[in-house]
């Protein structure tokens, strides 16, 4: 039976970790940046070497193709190779470098496939350095428009356009990712999570993308000098924004054990140790696989008292995403194959996103995830050990065949569905 | 009787709202800034035409004199120039340009003084561009060290020496305010709080200035992925620092009806909406007149749970500052003064801090405040009526003539204190 080479993936994940590497371990690879283009160019000439055909498309996408055996639409299979400021050496990369492996198997020990396989990486899935994330599948299914985002702009001014022309990273529209030329999308990614950890399991089947609500709640104060002014007269916005906090914590930890919420980003201003606030901001990101738990989410948001300690609230939608189901044939591909192969493994929604997520509304697409140690991601003690990390592409590879080995059913339901 | 004069301290006011003059209302005349040498240069030209010499010490300080008939120490009045960012036009200038409108008054009325007085400038009072605040009096009174002040930097990498150097503003350490050649210090100061504007009353007589403790309280918690991490792993540094401030505010809040606290600054790591925050400190400044009520609230502060909500909570001083009791017979003179003039007054404790507050510790020293409409300060519509402002300058106008009239027996304690 067919099986990806251990010290082959080993020392892809070495050699990918080199660039952006940070002083204490993980990565800080922004997208376009030097050290994401020098990581595009290492994986554009390993697959040149490997005899694959590279293209890329006008959002800097690259597809590094090896030839099927009959005319069909390619199968594709990828992720990102961009990180987060001090980010780790397995977010995204691992799904590229475990599709480049599951290439190698097949070019090494001769395995032709009728399908054309496609090895893809996602430009900016971060979206740390150009907002916002997931943005070139956003472009390719509609999401975004492609004007909007050739215009964003990072911290010191250059739109993202500028940085795929400087990067030379700008192809061909008709080079896109598409129903018509392709039969289905698989990404192997780590968990960021700590459910396989903890129960001991190696691979998680990933039936969707949980839906999430983002809110910013924003208290109205009033600014003072912080030693002249009695407590009865302020207007104090950070005591009413905490209050805000906990309230919401409180109420919003009631409603169901699998919702996930996070207070993550505050503004204060002015932001001075001796001025009372006069206006504190702060995000609300809350997550659930089912819609009507995060109707409850935004009732519990919208009944925030109007006045809290002398503030004004206010309550404002930044974004809502909603849950994302991957094709359930090709789900039930990969827990076949994960139980085939003999690992542990169990379904499970993923909390963040992924450009599989879009893909899935033109293509069928599925997720393979393998555990984070500790649950940790966008850190530098982000880790998989190696053994899962050649579980999850052994179940890459075999569900790429029996995919391979299929009639194209499973994609007409999507091209009658987009036409 | 004599008095000042309405017009020519209206006049001196937009004159000086000229330096640094926002679009909008108030200045932001930074210490040292081009607009605060302005203002400096400005007040040198009216103090060089009234006949007044003028001499700079080591700091920058100002100080400008009309000769006295007798060989006696000089009484000093005064108070500072430069702003904080988008301040108002009466904090600091008011108390400058009515001890000019005082000396101005006794040359125009020929009203000669036994002693000299002397018309004075703080450099950087407000510790904007420069910190800390009070910078100038603290080197004068042992509190700073004047090497490491003159290394302090702005943002732009800018040493207050190189400034003091660059704005030619760099005079004699043997002209500095000292207890051997100077009788006593007044400051006439805008309130910057609402007591005085709530009661309808016209002058502060201000009895000390509070005591204050600074606190940073930080939440160590695990930065984490917001949409991965199940709720009950999480260490969520935001919601942890929101309970230690709700938790704070309750209980200092208690303590007694005139202390005031403020959670000003609050900083949040990494600050970004899909990351659990790992870390988030917040400042508490608390002030009061006495010691004991201080001790409370470090008392509380200090007994906050070490653990909350999963994490680790620090406490650690920033700085404290004792209160300060100005000199109980000039203070009389301030409260005989404003009465016999028939405007109403009260006693009260200054909640900000001043360079009079300094001073204190090697000179007699008193403070006179007017009223802050609407208690604001720090901003552009920070203002006093030109009546308050009139009355503040005749209080001082006669408390200074009284000192003058005094012998020097006010000064020997602080001598022997000193010596």
């Amino acid at each position: 039976m067919p099986a990806v080479n251990k010290d082959r993936l080993q020392e892809k994940i070495h050699c990918f970790a080199q660039f952006g590497a940070e002083e204490h371990g993980g990565i800080t690879r922004l997208s376009l940046s030097p050290a994401a283009l020098a990581a595009r160019t290492e994986l554009t000439k390993r697959c040149h070497a490997l005899g694959l055909f590279v293209e890329t498309d006008d959002i800097g996408n690259i597809y590094a193709t090896k030839t099927g055996t009959e005319t069909l639409p390619r199968i594709a299979m990828g992720s990102h190779i961009d990180s987060v400021i001090n980010g780790g050496n397995y977010d995204g990369t691992l799904g590229v470098l475990t599709a480049l492996e599951v290439v190698e198997t097949l070019v090494r020990e001769n395995i032709s496939t009728r399908h054309p396989v496609t090895v893809m990486v996602w430009t900016n899935e971060e979206g740390a350095r150009f907002a916002p994330a997931m943005m070139a599948s956003g472009v390719l299914t509609g999401k975004f428009s492609k004007d909007a985002m050739l215009a964003v702009q990072d911290e010191d001014g250059v739109s993202f356009g500028q940085a795929l022309l400087a990067g030379d990273c700008l192809g061909k529209t008709d080079n896109r990712l598409n129903p018509q030329d392709y039969l289905a999308y698989l990404e192997l990614h780590v968990e960021q999570g700590p459910v396989l950890a903890n129960e001991n399991l190696t691979i998680g089947v990933v039936r969707g993308v949980v839906g999430m609500c983002n809110y910013t709640v924003t208290a109205h104060g009033q600014a003072n000098h912080a030693g002249t002014t009695p407590m009865q007269e302020r207007k104090d916005a950070l005591y009413a924004a905490s209050q805000c906090v906990c309230t919401l914590y409180e109420r919003l930890g009631r409603i169901d054990p699998d919702l996930v919420f996070t207070f993550g980003h505050i503004a204060c201003r002015p932001n001075i140790h001796t001025i009372i606030p006069d206006e504190v901001r702060f995000s609300l990101d809350a997550r659930h696989q089912e819609p009507a738990i995060l109707q409850e989410v935004v009732k519990i948001v919208r009944a925030l008292p109007a006045q809290t300690a002398n503030c004004a609230i206010s309550v404002e939608e930044a974004w809502s995403r909603k849950s994302t189901l991957f094709d359930p044939k090709l789900v039930a591909l990969v827990k076949k194959n994960a139980d085939a192969l003999g690992f542990p493994n169990r379904h499970l929604y993923s909390g963040a996103g992924h450009d599989a997520q879009y893909v899935q509304d033109i293509l069928p697409s599925a997720m393979i995830f393998v555990p984070s140690e500790g649950g940790l991601s966008h850190c530098a003690k982000e880790n998989t050990s190696i053994d899962d990390c050649i579980c999850g592409a052994d179940v890459l590879l075999h569900t790429l065949l029996d995919l391979d080995a299929e009639d194209t059913s499973i994609r007409d339901r999507y091209l009658s569905v987009g036409e």
